[in-house]
């Protein structure tokens, strides 16, 4: 087992849990690198210091480029906004630093493409943030259907669908402004992930993107608060995304319906440890969709709980993803997703701000 | 209490249900008209009198003129293919009898357009058999958006998923062909009828009609297999519809989702005795989404059963139509959905077709 | 076909729920033989009068005598208090005619031993109105206990869990005096029915009766509210019952889950369409308990509903229950539950209640 | 924040846990005390030295006594079978060292009570390990019960099902001898604790416990695979318990149903971000169960996340647990559930078998 000095930007929601994976991952996985919390930087002095004593980092400090140059921070995870996160990735990327970045890739196509050439060109671990995907159930669904479980896929539905904008009545506040602080580029990124890690390239896209609560106490909203996406695989699958903060209810409405000539898949993130699988065969009286419980025989279960149905956790995907990054640092091959993946993410929000402003169809470029 | 001969054309799987309907609905709604099963039409005689000995009609014809035109036949129930129901209807208007009469309303948007010029004019009963909107929870439903319970309405997705053709080695067969017996004709609807129910008019539609399975063992599939559409509502809300009979694993998926300032409703047809209500008030500790099983305290529950949650079933929305098609004959208001309620679906249908051609959003022409 | 004349004995919530029953079953199932419904009997003439009207029916007596001697009146529905059930059953037995008796069926063992006895030497249909057991999952899942689906039984959970007593506020009535109108007479007999129907025969109870409620405004309650039974079948299975009046939140809780070496079911009557199935087979990965819908694949759905996961309701028992009298009649077997079957209930009933006044495990004893 | 030195006495299931646990509580609850992974004893130095390694302690032994005597060890959690319980707890009281101590408490009712007696004259924090019952959501139906959310309460079931002895061709292994690795000492605690919990003393009971599977390839079962309690509480409350690992299907059956005047409760770990509610209050025709999805308004939960519905897992409460064993430690005051609360638990699995051997009610002696 070898030490790795981990360097976190930014401490907040995504830094703390980067933090706390960063500190269980070695007992839980038995990775061979050991992470440890080397530096945190935060924009201030105090925080930075807040975020370390509470944390347990050897050391703080308000300059990125200080945590990002220091000898000891061998890998740097980047959780601050996307409009930072070039240069961040850049100024590691340099210096042959793995990096781990929060999703969405960043503010622009032209910066997410930029970031990835840096990252493939740089040879170094590069992975994106989504830690929803890697529940033991999605990963589960995900294998499912690489090996064809449900047979040839005719239809995919999609959502992310909270509530934390849904009340007209909440006062303007930073996710009212700023295309990356709406809904398509806070939430939307996480179902479209989806959709990609499940069924491949998305071809085109016919979109409506809206924002209902245009006036809030305070101030007026300049982003969007849902947006609902009709698109087409690459494999000509037609299928459906929606993502939505106004989803009154919805507290972790991160779920997909897949169908398919000889099965289906179903999933919702509020019952995280649960795949509902139905397979076409059998006798017509005993079909019926199966609820499967996450458990030992599932991808990343065991190393939580030797008992199947106990259940894992939000931060648990976290771990997972630490786990990953760490791996993929140890064994130089890139593990999905990467800034590549990441960057197809973006594409593909770029084109629906495309369709919803023309309201037409648009292909995904890929560049 | 009057006696009220009806006659009954056609008798196969709704044929059926409205005889048994109009068996039973007397006794459980003590309705002041108490029909009789006067007579059944079928295509032979030897079908029409199997019809007649099995559901118990008084007589049977293979000329349902012959039908339409007997005094003793005061109402008449259209359980028809679409193709006939303008002539049919026609001959019974003339005559001033009520017409209960099966959806989707006609084959073409004229004869819709004309069956309902004829229902107006000739001012007697007319009602769409729209059964499925009919269950108690779905009714209440209505209600609660109609009292306005969970606020403005941001976001409806609705549904009707079936897998009767999922499978791709099914035989060639009739719902093969003819664009109504393909899912835009059969299922789509159902769905499209309760947007219209839940949230008003459809102001416009941007489609993907899709066949999926084009060519089957025996022939070529010439109509189509499942359809989304995103939808904008008369009052500005998005919407999402999705039919089709390829979802493997869905038997009765007629569902809906709806999210308002205030709460959300969500239903399943697979448990149709379940309404799923949220109300964002109360302490956020309390929120959730409540199961509400329906009971004497929904609409028209009670005369089936005294016990909450003890259920109604399939038959049932059939005997509730029943009721109110009974009703409207005997106090001479018109109950909803009427032939302009057909037409409407009917005007989307026609709607979604042109948009999934031409790849451009559509508005509903409303007549 | 062959027309019979149906008397019922009562017009309340069973009396209607028969009613209605024999008017469509015909059509339904395609019987031989076609109700009549010939006369109903109540209390007074004025309440008998108003069920004929209501109902149909084509006489109405305050003389439950003159019902059952009627020539017209070949098949008798019993469906008033317990304590009548004794005496009505002799008079229609004794007269060659059949009986369809309410559950539970007499008020004493003694009765119910006699009624038997009667119905067995008559020789004619005589069958116990326990309707719940008689959803299409429910008939599915003795199916597949019967086929050893899960191997050998381990566990076996009944409940029937209603709360329409749970408020102590609730004023005095009828249901509070009487032990037939208590929990243990009213309710217990339909989760020990289905015990029985699915487990085979009881050996011997260990049971906990209360009344929880001893005041009410208005007066003192002199039955019980709730009870719990261990019990261990003759096949040597432990099992569990309970039912209550108590049970706040639960409307039709009559639910059972069993447990086998090769797999498990549950059911819960307020989703009645669904009856779960779990089979430990296949890989581990995959296992989970089917959530699988009623359909034409399952007893006595097709001629409800051709299409699966569509739902039949509670009235619908009754119907199927109809369906077997009647085909009890015609054929002359006998089908289950007859009177033996209500006997069998009543003995376990008289076992709980010796049981909890003595806090010993109590042999069923079966004469 | 201080800095204290953890020592853990097994390094297996649990053993592992734990040591997670003091890995990620200090930055996931920003903790006063900072826990440090000071050694681990396992039985030999090579598997000592594994989990040394595996989880990151400083020191290995393979002499628990070393582990508790050295001084950079200051607390102890002990992770072993329960016959080994006591002489562990007794030298680490001795000393004055806190104590977390895996459940059951201990392999006899004598044992139980000198751990407790030693426990409260060294006047240190001492604690049993049940993890399952600090799930944000069971807390939440603990405080909701505390103020009598529901009203007087009238039923409690609780469960704790499994089916990893489901199968009877599984081979003899260590579970199937020792009454502390049978049913009733491994399983049987978790519900007992969270009837405890949520009701209060349980003051007789009336069980059956047996070994269904008596044979089992290599050898002869000695323990009990599942056994059933009725009881009454000290407050008067009926209540049944079932804990079983034949529960074929069960993966982590920890469930709860309570039933009061006012409202219910109910709980399945299978599903451990929800918690049910029904509160009898309100129009009828909108009363329901509450699906509550855990979020920040929920105990325990925030810390973990700041998003509502996303989840807490397994390992989770173990951190938890780890948390308020330090809390304990640091303010010196005693924290749920205590040595004491342990011993409570076992006198009732005392009382149950006494009740199986009898067929009697039996009170439990509260020493």
């Amino acid at each position: 087992m070898t030490k790795i000095g981990i360097g976190i930007i930014g401490g907040g929601y995504m830094g703390k849990a980067h933090a706390v994976a960063m500190l269980s991952v070695g007992a839980i996985f038995n990775t061979s690198l050991r992470p440890h919390l080397e530096m945190v930087a935060a924009t201030s002095i105090e925080t930075a210091e807040n975020y370390r004593q509470a944390y347990g980092f050897a050391r703080a400090t308000d300059d990125w480029r200080t945590l990002i140059n220091d000898p000891a921070v061998e890998a740097v995870i980047i959780a601050t906004p996307q409009n930072t996160h070039r240069e961040m990735a850049e100024a590691a990327l340099k210096l042959g630093k793995p990096v781990l970045c929060e999703k969405p890739i960043a503010d622009s196509l032209e910066d997410a493409r930029a970031m990835v050439d840096m990252a493939e060109a740089a040879g170094v671990a590069n992975m994106m943030g989504f830690n929803y995907i890697r529940t033991p159930a999605s990963q589960y669904a995900r294998q499912l259907l690489a090996e064809g479980a449900i047979g040839q896929v005719t239809w995919f539905r999609g959502e992310h669908a909270e509530d934390f904008q849904a009340d007209p009545n909440l006062p303007h506040n930073w996710r009212c402004s700023g295309i990356a602080n709406g809904n398509m580029g806070d939430l939307a990124p996480h179902p479209i992930n989806a959709a990609l890690a499940l069924m491949g390239p998305i071809e085109k896209v016919m979109a409506d993107v809206e924002c209902v609560h245009k006036e809030r106490p305070g101030g007026t909203v300049t982003n969007d608060d849902h947006a609902q996406i009709m698109c087409r695989f690459a494999n000509g699958v037609m299928g459906h995304i929606y993502s939505s903060r106004l989803a009154t209810g919805r507290k972790m409405g991160y779920a997909y319906e897949i169908h398919g000539t000889k099965g289906a898949i179903a999933f919702d993130q509020e019952d995280q440890n649960a795949l509902f699988l139905y397979r076409a065969e059998g006798p017509e009286a005993e079909r019926g969709f199966k609820k499967i419980l996450a458990g030992p025989a599932h991808p990343d279960y065991l190393p939580f709980c030797q008992g199947p149905g106990h259940g894992t956790g939000y931060q648990d995907t976290v771990i997972i993803e630490a786990k990953d990054f760490l791996e993929a640092i140890a064994t130089g091959k890139a593990i999905w997703p990467t800034f590549r993946d990441g960057l197809a993410v973006a594409e593909v929000v770029d084109a629906v701000h495309k369709s919803s402003e023309t309201g037409r169809w648009v292909s995904v470029v890929q560049v």
